[in-house]
C-alpha cells in the first residue's frame, strides 16, 4: 500500500468539502457516464462515490475502467459538493462525492457467486460456504455488532458489580448436564478422554468455595446432540455466579443486567420488575413454562364447567382424568381458517378443536347445543369475551391440553399479528419440580441438574414425596423463548447426598464424577446461586433474527458440518495411532 | 441463609461505628479471651474482627464455641471502636469491630489439609488439587484480580477504537501452526474429526476478507505438545487483526494498548515509543531475538580484535569460521563465582569462558599474557570498561556464541541485582527472515508462519536467495520474554502460491488444508495484518509471577492433568463407539 487511508468512507459530509482524503474499501458498483467513471466505494462504515475524470487524473481514469465489483482500492482525491439535482438523500454521504487524484488497486477479485450490493435471496448453504462474502452484503455485519455491543454491555455491568470474568478449561472431565459430550482423546494417556464442557457448572460452583463470591464469564459450550431445531455443536453462554444470596437478589440482579444490555445494545428501555410466574401457574395460564407474554390470550380450565356434561366427547375425556381448557381469540374465523387451526392443534396431539362464536345474538357452534344456559353462562363469565370473539376448547390428558393450547395461543397471536417487531415481553419462571419421574429410565430425574438446590420448606418431602418438591430454579422468558436459567444451589454436603440417592445415583458414580465438588462442599462451601444465558439466542432475539446461526460468524449446519472449513475432516492414521485409537469406522455397515 | 448481608466484611471503618451491618464469610481464626471469643471473619474484600460476649448476646456466643476455621458464617452485629490499644495498624479495620448479636453458621469446614491464615509453603501438586482453598489463602485471588483488570482494559481501548470483539469456532480444522492438534472425533461423520484451533489465525484472516476490518478476542487456544518449560495444554491469546495497515501502525495501535493495559490495570506508566530492533540487530547486541532490555550488558563482536592472535583457542575458532563475542559486567567476581559462571555458559554449549578482570592497575587475566598490547586497547575502545569490571568471551560457533552470552547477560544480571520486581522494559523485534532451513525436513520452514508476508523489497529474491528474505513480521518482548507476535499477512494470491512454493506446500495440500483461505484471496481481500499476544504470559509478567499456572483458575500440570477434576479420565466402551473408535491401546505395551 502506498497510500495510507486517512477517513472511512461513510463518514464523509459537507463538513469535508475541500479536504484531502485518502479512502480504502471495495467497489459496490462502477458506473460510465460519457468517459466520467463513478465508483461506489464501501466500507465497514458505509459507502461514498468516488468520481473519475480524464480530464483531472488521466491514469487514475486509465486504472479506474479495469475496476470491477468487489475489487479492494485506495484512492486519493478531494471531497467536493456533488452538482445539484445529484444529490441522494438516501445515504448519508449523499450530498457529496469525492473527486479521485490517484487510484491504488490493492486486490482484484473475481465475480463473486451472488451479487453483493443487493438483497438478493441467496441459500443458507451457499451463505456459509462464501461466509466472508455474506457478511459484505448489506447489513452483513450488523449480527455481530450487536453481539459485541451486547457482550461489552453485559461485561460493563457486571464488572460494575464487583464481578470477576475468570476463565474455566475446555479440556476438561464430563459435566453434569446430561447430554453428550463431545470427547477429546489423551496422547499421553492412553485410553483417557478429556470432555468439552456442556457448561462452567461444576468450576463456576468451586469457584464460590474459593471465595470468589462473584463470577461471570462469556464462554464457549458443547453439546453433541441430535441436531433438531435451532442448536449448535458449540454455543455460547453467559455464566455468572454469586455466594450468600437467594433466589430474589440473584433475579433482581439479572433484571438490572438485561435492562443495562437493551438499553447500551438496543436503545430499548425495559420495564421493572419482570413478571414472576410459579411453573404451576405459568402452565395454568399459558400451557408452557416458557409463555409469550407479548400478548394476552390465556388459558383457563373449564373442565369443572362441563362436569356432568351429556356432550358425550368431553364427558369421557373428564371421566378418564383429562381436562378441559380453552381461551378466547378477539377475532372471527373463516371455516377454512377453523380447519387449519384443527390441523394445527392436531400436530401437538390434540384430537380436537373446540370452537364458539361469539355473536351479538349469542353463542355460535355445533356444539352449543349439548350445553345448558348454566355452562354457557359461566363459560361468559370465565373468558368475558366482546362479541365478534372465538373461544377456543381442547380437552385431552393435561400434557397435551397444554401443549395444543400453548402453541395455538402463538400461532392465533401471529395470524392476528399480536407479534410485533421490536416489543420484548420478558418473564420469570419459578417453583419448579426439582425432579420428574423418567418413564424410560424408571426412576426420577432431575428438571434442572442435580446441583439444584430444593426450597428449604419442601426438604422433609425429599424421600416421601419427592414429585412434590420444589426447586429453587428459575428461568428468564423472552417473548416465549427461554433465554437464561439458574438456581440457588446446593450447598451443604447432606443435602446433596439426599438428592444423588433420590436421583438414584450411586455413592461411587456420585465420586468418580463430582467427587471433586462433594469434597469441596465439606472446606467451607457458601450458599450461592447463578444463571446462564444462551448467549446466541438472547442476541438473536434481540436483533429479530430467525436462526442463532444469523449471529454466529462461522455456525455449523444442522448436521454439525462448517461448510467454510470442511471440518470435520479426515486426519492420518499416523495422527489417530499417536492417540491410541483404531478405526472402527471401517468395519461398520453404512456407517452414520 | 435467615441474616441477608449488609456490608463487605473489609470495608468498615469508624465511619461505620453504631451501625448494625449483616456480615458474611470465612472464619479466619478463633481465639478465646476469658470467655470472650474472638473471629477474625474473612471475605473477598477483606478481614474484620467480630466480638461475641457472653453477656450480650448469649446464644450466639454460645454457638461461637463451635466455630472452627473456614467455617462459613452470617453474623449479624453492631460496629463499635476497639478498646483503646486493642487497635490494629496492619489491617483497614484494624480500628473498630463488631459486636455480634446474631449467628448463623451456613457451613461447617473440615480442618483444611494446609492452614490458610498465613503463608506457609505448599507444594503445587497439593494446591492445584484444593484449588478452592489455595484460591483462599492470602493473595490467592490477586492473580485473578489482576487477570480480570487486564481483559477489561484491553478490550476497553479496543473497543475504543472500533474493533469488534468476535468469536471463532473451536470445533474447526487444523490450523497452520504446526503444533500437534487436539482432535474431536466426529459422531456423525465416521472416520472424521474436528480439531481444536492453535489459534484463530485463519478465522482472523477470512474477517478482515469480510469487511470487518478491525477484529479482537480474547480465545482459549490448544496446543498438543510436549509440555515443557511453562507452557499449558490449553492457553488464552489476546487475538487481534486490522485492514488496511502495514507494521507500523499495528505496532503503534499495540503499543498504545499496551500503555493503556499497563496504565488501568497496574498504575503503571511506560514510556513510548517501545525500542525497534530488527533481528540482525538484535541477535548482534544481545545474543537473542527477545533481549531484556532491563539493563545493558551489551555483546560486543571482537572477532577482528583477534584476528592473527597466538593465542591458540581463539586462533582455531576463528580459522573455522567462528567467531568470539564478549560482554563487560560492572563488577569483580571471586574464583568461585568465575567457576560457577563457566560451568554455566558450558550448559548452553559453551566450551569455555575467557574472563580478563579490569584493575586500576590494567588487565589481569591468565590470557592477557597472549595478546598485544594493541589488541587490549582495541578492548578498551570497545567495552570502555571501568576499573573494577570484568570483561567475559565466548569463542564458538555463532549460535553457540549468541545463546551462550544471551544468558550470561540475564545470569550476570540476576547476580548483580539489575532485574528489580515492577520494572518492564518492552522492545520490538523486525525484519525476521521469513524462512529458515530445517536440516531434519530437508526443506524450508516459515519462522512464523506461512500466511506471513515478505517485504515488498525481497519478493525478487523469493525464488534465488530465500534465506536472505526478510519478513513483515513483529515480535514484541517484554523483559526478555516473547509477550507478543505477529505479522502483515499475504493478501495476494499470487504471493501465497510462491510462498507454498518455497515451503514445498504442494498445491493439493493447500488446497487441501487452506482453501477455504485460498479461495477468499481471490475475492477481495483487503491488506491486513495483526499481532496475538500470550495472555497468560502477559499476566504472569505483569504480577511477577513465576509460572502460568498461576494465572490460570484450573491449570494442568506439565503432564497435562487436571489435579482438581482428574481429567483426563476413562470413557465408556459405548460412549467410544459411539464415536466410530476402537481401543488402540489395549494392544500397545506399555504405552504412554
Amino acid at each position: 500500500m502506498k497510500l495510507k487511508r486517512t477517513h472511512p468512507c461513510g463518514i464523509l459530509r459537507p463538513d469535508h468539502l475541500g479536504q484531502e482524503v485518502v479512502l480504502c474499501g471495495w467497489v459496490l458498483r462502477r458506473r460510465d457516464h460519457g468517459g466520467v467513471i463513478f465508483i461506489d466505494l464501501r466500507d465497514r462504515s458505509g459507502m461514498v462515490q468516488v468520481v473519475f475524470e480524464p480530464g483531472t487524473a488521466p491514469e487514475a481514469h486509465e486504472t479506474a475502467h479495469r475496476l470491477r465489483p468487489e475489487y479492494v482500492l485506495a484512492v486519493r482525491g478531494r471531497v467536493r459538493r456533488r452538482p445539484q439535482g445529484m444529490e441522494n438523500p438516501k445515504i448519508p454521504t449523499g450530498e457529496i462525492e469525492v473527486e479521485a487524484q490517484e487510484l491504488e488497486i490493492l486486490n482484484p477479485s473475481k465475480t463473486p457467486p451472488f451479487p453483493l450490493d443487493e438483497e438478493v435471496p441467496v441459500s443458507e448453504p451457499v451463505r456459509l460456504r462464501y461466509r466472508y462474502l455474506d457478511m459484505r452484503r448489506p447489513g452483513g455485519l450488523e449480527p455481530f455488532i450487536l453481539r459485541h455491543r451486547v457482550a461489552q454491555a453485559a461485561r460493563e455491568f457486571l464488572n460494575a458489580q464487583g464481578f470477576l470474568e475468570i476463565e474455566t478449561p475446555f479440556l476438561t472431565k464430563s459435566t453434569p448436564e446430561g447430554a453428550r459430550d463431545y470427547l477429546v482423546p489423551s496422547r499421553l494417556y492412553p485410553g483417557k478422554f478429556y470432555a468439552l464442557p456442556q457448561s462452567p457448572q461444576l468450576f463456576k460452583q468451586i469457584l464460590m468455595v474459593a471465595g470468589v463470591e462473584r463470577y461471570y464469564q462469556i464462554v464457549r459450550c458443547f453439546r453433541d446432540e441430535d441436531l433438531r431445531a435451532d442448536r449448535q455443536p458449540e454455543f455460547t453462554q453467559l455464566d455468572l455466579e454469586m455466594s450468600f444470596v437467594d433466589e430474589s437478589e440473584v433475579m433482581d440482579l439479572t433484571e438490572a443486567l438485561v435492562v443495562h444490555i437493551f438499553r447500551e445494545a438496543l436503545g430499548v428501555e425495559l420495564e421493572r420488575p419482570f413478571p414472576r410466574l410459579t411453573y404451576a401457574e405459568a402452565l395454568s395460564r399459558y400451557g408452557t413454562d416458557r409463555p409469550d407474554l407479548r400478548f394476552g390470550l390465556e388459558l383457563y380450565e373449564v373442565s369443572s364447567v362441563f362436569e356432568g356434561t351429556n356432550f358425550k366427547v368431553f364427558a369421557e375425556i373428564l371421566s378418564r382424568g383429562g381436562i378441559i381448557k380453552g381461551l378466547c381469540a378477539p377475532a372471527d374465523f373463516s371455516r377454512k381458517e377453523l380447519d387449519e387451526l384443527t390441523a394445527f392443534v392436531g400436530e401437538f396431539g390434540a384430537k380436537g378443536l373446540a370452537w364458539i362464536k361469539v355473536r351479538p345474538e349469542g353463542f355460535q357452534s355445533p356444539i352449543v347445543k349439548f350445553f345448558e344456559e348454566g355452562r354457557l353462562e359461566r363459560l361468559r363469565e370465565i373468558f368475558r369475551p366482546e362479541p365478534g370473539s372465538t373461544l377456543f376448547f381442547v380437552a385431552d390428558r393435561p400434557e397435551v391440553v397444554n401443549e395444543a393450547l400453548a402453541e395455538l395461543r402463538r400461532e392465533v397471536a401471529r395470524r392476528l399479528g399480536l407479534l410485533p417487531r421490536g416489543k420484548f415481553s420478558f418473564c420469570w419462571i419459578t417453583d419448579f419440580p426439582l425432579v420428574e419421574w423418567d418413564e424410560e429410565e424408571g426412576r426420577f430425574v432431575a428438571v434442572h441438574h442435580p446441583f439444584t438446590s430444593p426450597k428449604e420448606e419442601d426438604l422433609p418431602l425429599l424421600e416421601e414425596a419427592p414429585e412434590r418438591v420444589r426447586s429453587r430454579a428459575y428461568d428468564l422468558v423472552l417473548n416465549g423463548v427461554e433465554v437464561g436459567g439458574g438456581s440457588i444451589r446446593i450447598h451443604r454436603k447432606e443435602v446433596q447426598e439426599r438428592v444423588f440417592r433420590l436421583l438414584q445415583i450411586s455413592e461411587e458414580e456420585a465420586r468418580e464424577k463430582f467427587g471433586f465438588l462433594l469434597e469441596a462442599l465439606e472446606y467451607g462451601a457458601p450458599p450461592h446461586g447463578g444463571l446462564a444465558f444462551g448467549f446466541d439466542r438472547l442476541v438473536m432475539l434481540m436483533g429479530g433474527y430467525r436462526s442463532i446461526r444469523e449471529v454466529i460468524a462461522f455456525p455449523k449446519t444442522q448436521r454439525a458440518q462448517c461448510l467454510l472449513t470442511g471440518a470435520p475432516a479426515e486426519v492420518s492414521m499416523a495422527q489417530l495411532l499417536e492417540l491410541h485409537l483404531l478405526p472402527g469406522w471401517e468395519k461398520e455397515e453404512g456407517g452414520g
